[in-house]
């Protein structure tokens, strides 16, 4: 194969068009919305006696939003750092494939999401859409993790924002799915995009580099640093973009707790599984979160904390079980090569998730929600609203997201299996070296030499 | 001694039975409260003509929880990687633990503050206290970092936390003590109970593994983010459940400044104590938060920016030299083994913290406070307030959370020396490798092999 | 050469005598604002029927405060720890110098920006401005990391914060510039001022230590942490101190977009400069970042999001052109040895951020701004307002930013030059076991010896 790995002209000659592309379509399509633009906010303000500036949405939703951007650069940036000699790439290409993706999801979702006079417009509430879904484009990039150039990962990240915008369109718009917290959008799609791409991307030889697609010492704590964040800031997540009020209040509050109950089934199953009884870093790094993804539907309905418990304890049990018995055999005989097992982390726990929406939604009665029943099921004000249909309709668009995902997923991967996009070979995956400056050598010699102690206690003298 | 450090079935077991407990308590207990609740948040809503989704407690409490949530994960847990081969240890049972600990104290803390028609009522502010009970157990985590297998922990956390309730209310409701930042509930508890367990487990052939009981230089990088973390947020701590208005931003502030006079101190008497300038990074980690902890009474009081600087440079002060001088002897002459030192960042500023709680509210005036004095002294409301004896209530309640803490600590730490919770031999202690799979080899020989610059090239050609 | 680097007594002795000093200043100056005083906010809560608790400053600038303090202690505190032997003195004297400067900064500027009856009145919005000013200290600390010793840390700190305080009341008092974000009063000022004093310290034989002036793998991914929360807390930073409402929540928007067009410029030219087309972490720890820096003025205008990235996309370019062609021959022509290349992050996008900002200021109008446009150019609400003039003295502003920074670099660089502060000698900068207890000896050998397999089997037997 002849196919160098030369990022000179290919990366730059991408991101330059693609930013040049961005800047033109957001100088002919985007606007600031009422809440930013000082026109409209402050006429706005004039119109209604009571509004004030305390009541700009930036108030209610930019500390949510926070907490989302710090999941999206560090949360999944660090976790990816695992691997021994590709934290350079982990962080770094999060942080590219996620730059890039947020402005082209905020072009994306705003066309599908309802232009106002031919402009999209947007403030914290668009900020926060883009990061979700760019979320799911880092979800996928765990799938391919250590095997793609930054090229490719840009490539696809193109492909796959616009299909999540197509499919949260028809989830959200057309269906009227409930899904704040992105079980399916979020998680389900972005698992089985990826795992379908990583598929066809199949390396036959890759074992030729597996000495490298595994951790170290100091870089599993890095990646927990990632854990940690994605797992504290879940709640934030999950109640990002729900109603003012008692849903974003209760969907932090539920997610809290699965993600309590997902940790103590973490380990439990984590210990059990191993012959010694050791408790292994990736179940602790990954399927620690599932609890967060399951109630990523349901979260912001009256699920109980009891219920919450219950979906993230099971979520940390099938991930756990997973990671063991799951992903050597989707390897083996699926040749699905899933570096950081997504399916574990996002696929499983999405469809999980998914389903207790569905059920959650089919159970919904007014007797429990009262007056707050229209604030989370929309077409309960317009009375048409049927809580098995609603269900069905959950079911439906768990269906219609796996069949996004996959079908995306194909055809991306073969756009990705072109030989133009400067892939590391078999040899060399999981390899920093490819694509950055990597410092010389390692600190041990150095660290002796710097200054003896006869040196030290001249200078201190 | 024929004790197995093995935790397949003891890990698993317990973590399993205490989780199924927790579901069927909170199925049993728990419900949302009036802010999370579909039902009741929208019937209360339509009661008061002026009252709307903005005033939902979610958006005055939640970026305050965030922060102590950031600080309980983050912060204790990064605190404790100092250790040069427990990193996965530090960080991996606090997080346990901790997430052991947020649901039990949730019903703990439900139960003693005040049970609704035989449930107890859950949102953010019982989110906040929760995560507050959780810090005391990561506090005396610390004495005994290292020397404990997760089985004893969470035995720990059940104690520790059920008596954190007890001793809680009796000072919060029954001698209606202040104490919003925790400095006797949380710090002094915390310490003491800690230390009186470590007593009790007293190894006397620790040195044994007094080689692993020591950074490197890269472990204390790894713990300097939980150190800032903690500085960081430790003014969202002490204001996260005061009452609403000035008290919360007067205990920000105080905070703040507690902490500055108090990293000032500590960098003057680190490079003081050592015979040759240098600073001590022990110093630096720990000694830089005694500010924190001294003002965690006070700080919501009238304590001025002035008098915060002078506690914080007291704290810090005292901190240090209990790291130099102290420690050694707590441990050649009572046997207390206190592995990060907990005596010197929670105890004793613990305590400084309640003694400056009590004079300051000795000293408080309607003069000084105006109409704000019932918003910080709640029984200046029904008229029978008296300052003195306020003082003296905060010092009562100051000896019986030393009295509690020991007394749990001395019952706690015996039932932990049953030979059945896999702790570690005195020759295994401060290791990783005995509850984790370890990485097999560090990185320096396998770094140069990946890629040769020739093979680069040819790659890059 | 006798000058002895001991810190034994001079740290010490300042750290003491500064506090002590800061101590007696707020003790004699400082008051708590009307929103943070007990008496002060209740008794306004009465008079105004409709204010209430939650109207206090404190919720709606606390959570843009904590953005801003993780920029300041983690943001800068790692960035820095690129180095490979100086990753406590970049994180610790960073905590030491931003303790002192806050606390001095509050002083400073309270001083000229305006006393209550001689007093200095504190809250949310004086933590968020004496940290910016201590943003400023930091970014000089960038020019000379690795060369000085904190005792000269401090001294710098002095005459910085004090100077930046005195340009600060210029800019915004004097000539009424706009400057939220600081383009001009944060970075350009730091960035020359730190410029000049590096220049006057110029070390001939700095080559001598220049084996330490790289960094390796592992502290390549710990300055990513500064960097990613610098970056993600940006907007932030941008709209900490803005008006209420549409200016707030637009700047946060204009930060968001530039920063991320910022991104993908730095990685394309970081490949692009480069033989091999390999990324260079320098450039992404620290040009990725420009595009903050860059809209630090204009950000609060209606920049819109096109021209925010047109601007984010340029300053990412220069700071990656910088740090490949002109840091070199500043060094090696000027004599300006910049440590972590401030120049081309915050020297030339502050000017570029400037001119926008003076650009953008002369391009209002009310057509565009409508009620809005006193909410960003105080002086429309006086008739006064000509958008031509407006333009001209921002870039008055920016002159007599560049000639105050120049000069205070000039005046406090000689100061520093005195052999009175234990600086480090040629031969042991960036070397942090000068200042600090390091640990003895790297884990490789120790980790091996601690648990033989065997040994381990039998422990878990």
């Amino acid at each position: 194969m002849t196919s160098s790995t030369n990022m000179r002209l290919r990366l730059p000659l991408l991101c330059i068009i693609l930013e040049v592309i961005l800047i033109i379509l957001f100088g002919a399509l985007v606007e600031y919305n009422d809440d930013t633009h000082a026109k409209l906010w402050n006429a706005n303000k004039s119109h209604s006696a009571t509004r004030d500036d305390y009541e700009n949405e930036f108030y209610y939703r930019y500390p949510s939003f926070q907490d989302v951007h710090v999941m999206i650069f560090v949360g999944f940036g660090f976790l990816m750092t695992f691997l021994q000699r590709y934290g350079f790439s982990s962080v770094g290409f999060n942080f590219l494939i996620a730059a890039f993706s947020l402005q082209w999801a905020t072009l994306m979702q705003g066309f599908f999401h309802g232009m106002h006079h031919g402009k999209i417009h947007v403030g914290v509430t668009s900020m926060i859409n883009a990061d979700f879904c760019t979320g799911s484009v880092l979800i996928s990039f765990g799938a391919v993790l250590g095997k793609t150039s930054p090229v490719q990962l840009l490539v696809m990240a193109i492909f796959e924002v616009t299909l999540f915008a197509v499919n949260e369109f028809i989830l959200l718009s057309m269906l009227g799915a409930n899904d704040a917290g992105g079980s399916m959008t979020i998680h389900t799609f972005g698992a089985y995009f990826g795992l379908m791409v990583t598929r066809v991307l199949y390396r036959p030889n890759l074992d030729k580099s597996k000495h490298r697609n595994s951790s170290v010492y100091h870089s599993d704590l890095f990646a927990m640093i990632g854990t940690i964040y994605l797992w504290m800031f879940w709640p934030s997540f999950n109640s990002a973009i729900t109603n003012y009020g008692d849903p974003q209040h209760r969907t932090a509050l539920n997610t809290y707790y699965s993600l309590a109950a997902c940790t103590l089934a973490t380990f439990a199953f984590s210990a059990l599984v191993n012959p010694e009884g050791k408790l292994d870093m990736v179940h602790i790094q990954n399927a620690a979160l599932a609890g967060g993804v399951a109630v990523g539907t349901a979260g912001e309905m009256m699920l109980t904390p009891f219920g919450s418990m219950i979906v993230g304890f099971l979520a940390g049990t099938i991930s756990v079980l997973g990671y063991k018995y799951l992903t050597p055999v989707l390897e083996s005989k699926l040749k699905i090569q899933d570096t950081c097992g997504i399916h574990n982390l996002h696929g499983m726990p999405g469809v999980l998730g998914a389903v207790v929406g569905a059920v959650t939604s089919a159970l919904a009665s007014p007797g429990v929600y009262g007056d707050g029943l229209q604030r989370v099921f929309a077409d309960a004000e317009t009375g048409k609203w049927n809580p098995q249909s609603r269900g069905g309709f959950q079911a439906i668009s768990l269906a219609v997201t796996l069949g996004m995902a996959l079908f995306g997923g194909l055809v991306t991967g073969f756009i990705l299996k072109l030989p133009i996009y400067g892939a590391p070979p078999d040899t060399h995956c999981f390899e920093d070296g490819l694509y950055w400056e990597v410092p010389g050598e390692e600190e041990g010699h150095e660290l002796n030499e710097v200054a003896t102690p006869n040196e030290m206690e001249k200078l201190n003298s």
